[in-house]
């Protein structure tokens, strides 16, 4: 049996915790949705200051020469680097996820047309984050080729040899399942087939290889663990191998060879820059560096290692305590249950139905209960049939203890015992959450 | 012949002069590159402070909803729609202009495709921006159609049956050259053509009515006269008779019809909110409302069209005061003499060839000169051949007067006068200015 005694304890015995200070964590929030827009660090708002008064301000256009902006992508990208095992000069931050992810799945079909023109398949986990499906759905109808899901079991063996790219979440947005990169790798590898990952919910979350375990392409996202703030630009990574070989669609002038001498034809540059489009956004860059600082902080303390520890043991620590406090509820722990399959998020359904009256289903009703007291988690909807709807919590390790998770699993246990949740102002319907 | 007196005669009778305030000018600077990033917004900091320091920092995820984040890009869009003769609901501000004129070009293709499968050409201009070129040169690729460059006035006669889409720079990024945007429309329409426009330098510098004029699709740059800052977020706008029709290939959640629904196929929202993408960049498009709003407060006064005039009374006088005190130098005016014919920017080349020994040429070293001398203005290198090297001067009637217009000249003639040009200091090759 846990208590308050012993997670303040786990807290004393932290290594991390002093990686907390970089952040302003609002006076009684709980923040477990660091997987949906991450904390805002100290040092954002002066450097943003600096940034936008001094900068832009005084510099004005100057600055792209003088204060660098010019270089931003790709010397945030080679700090990202660093976090999920990419050499310099191999990655850059630009433009959103989506977009990046068109940029590399365009790529790998370009490629996997030219160099296998016989395959005519994009393979995809069914429970993969929709939006990379559509974009997916979208371009294989402009390929001729055919997007097949299947289960997360039924990967493998669905690796044949009509398939082209392997396009896959690594750490699923719904469930936390994570998925084994550097096995998918080597068994698309072995089969010719090319591998896309999205790394929204892994890049400053969990332990990332991509040179090490051999992935052709890679996006993901600034906003969730890596703190860049909402809708920060997004990061892209094409292995070495592939990088100069074929053309991303989005061809425009920061890609370009030589991006200020305005050439009629377009000469595509050298390796990852031409993964770059139009004018980066300065301002959110700023934003994005220092959340990558505060994620690289950790490299003296053992770096995305001891940062996956702490994941893992938070993320043990929640289950235990809604164990043990939440009986009896019908909750029940949809992500897995081996701290090796899943990422830095749980989430729980209820397996007994909510009361007809209810206007929301009880996992909505639960997360807007929690919010009242301070618990930030998120609600995601099922389907209606097999995908049950998900009170989603994110364990962001840089800036969450064990104390707070004690205290998280004691308001959902009051949220619960005392049926808080059926009160009339949980009810109400967000656009967001 | 014009004087100092004048000057500041027009400066006392300009009733748009107040507009000035809305702004930080740094001391000592002429600042006539506003065509390429606009001067900041005294309103932008605070405005930003808010976003950053409030919004995330306090209301962390919450803010989606409390703070409305989810709705900036259909209201600013709704703002940025008044200033270029859009309506309500049918421009949004997103992705930079690059992504935006993929996702335009490649839905007015795939329009065209239906509609009338025999034509086969994009037509454009060949002194169009080139990134615009390279854009349509990689979707005619995948298309499998042909990108067909000519001059500026064999444009109307290359109208022909095997036409697609037009697409064109309204105000030359080079020259300054304005087209006859209602000219071309009407032509291109009377012959089944679509047109795509790119409104980089236009918008916030001319009048532009897209609706009245007829055009098909549109899209605009935040950073120069919108004075959105380094980068900032993009505009698309698509006439409302065709929005709901085509999607664009970037199809992504921000599109779908029911975004956090995450259902498994992709149902494109109807109206321009299908040409959304991934996550808004919400600290960008703060920056860039505020950027908006400084030209919108031009509407008491009189609007676009009284901005306009401004405009073109500026570039009257910087053009008379360079020919009355820069005579002998060798100067030429590469844009249009005639107002009407050109946007809200000026640019010279140089006659007569600069001496053997210098390592740039005599533009770049004389835009370097001005530049020390606090005369922010930029270089566009020529091609060599047909295109000379260019001085270009934007005059953003926003925040310019007639005394600094009055000052750059005076600063010109003695960078000519004197030889400063000639300073080794001034040789030095910049990445971008």
């Amino acid at each position: 049996m846990l208590s308050l005694q012993d997670c303040q304890a786990l807290d004393r015995a932290d290594p991390l915790r002093v990686l907390k200070d970089q952040f302003v964590c609002p006076p009684g929030v709980m923040y477990l949705d660091g997987n949906s827009l991450g904390v805002m660090p100290k040092a954002t708002p002066g450097r943003i200051r600096q940034v936008v008064e001094q900068e832009w301000g005084q510099g004005l256009i100057r600055s792209w020469n003088s204060a660098g902006w010019v270089d931003w992508p790709a010397q945030i990208g080679d700090k990202v680097a660093r976090l999920v095992g990419a050499g310099p000069n191999e990655l850059v931050v630009t433009d959103s996820t989506s977009v990046n992810l068109f940029k590399v799945l365009s790529a790998a079909l370009a490629m996997a047309r030219h160099d296998a023109p016989q395959r005519d398949q994009v393979l995809s986990e069914r429970s993969n984050f929709p939006t990379d499906l559509y974009m997916a759905q979208s371009l294989c109808q402009q390929h001729g080729m055919r997007l097949v899901l299947v289960d997360d079991m039924a990967l493998a063996p669905a690796l044949s040899e009509r398939v082209a790219v392997l396009m896959l979440t690594h750490v699923n947005y719904r469930t936390g399942a994570m998925h084994d990169m550097a096995a998918l790798n080597a068994q698309a590898k072995a089969k010719g087939i090319l591998t896309v990952w999205d790394l929204a919910h892994s890049a400053g979350a969990v332990e990332v290889d991509l040179r090490g375990s051999g992935a052709d392409f890679a996006v993901g996202c600034g906003y969730k663990y890596l703190n860049g703030g909402p809708g920060a630009p997004a990061f892209v990574w094409v292995n070495a191998q592939h990088a100069s070989r074929f053309w991303q669609p989005l061809s425009r002038w920061w890609g370009h060879e030589r991006p200020f001498a305005f050439t009629p034809g377009y000469v595509p540059a050298q390796g990852i820059a031409r993964y770059l489009c139009g004018t980066p956004p300065v301002i959110s860059l700023a934003a994005l560096d220092e959340g990558v600082n505060t994620v690289l902080a950790a490299e003296p303390l053992g770096g995305m290692p001891a940062l996956r520890k702490k994941s893992v043991a938070l993320c043990e620590t929640f289950i235990a305590l809604v164990e043990q406090c939440c009986a009896g509820h019908g909750l029940r722990l949809v992500s897995p249950r081996d701290a090796a399959q899943r990422g830095s998020q749980l989430s729980w359904c209820f397996d007994t139905p909510a009361p007809q009256a209810l206007a929301v289903s009880q996992a909505y009703a639960v997360v807007q209960a929690l919010m009242a007291r301070g618990v930030v988690g998120d609600f995601r909807a099922g389907d209606g049939a097999s995908q049950p709807d998900l009170m989603r919590f994110g364990f962001t390790p840089l800036y969450i203890g064990f104390e707070t998770v004690w205290q998280a699993v004691m308001h959902l246990k009051a949220v619960l015992d005392h049926r808080e949740w059926q009160q009339p102002q949980f009810q109400q319907v967000q656009t967001v959450t």
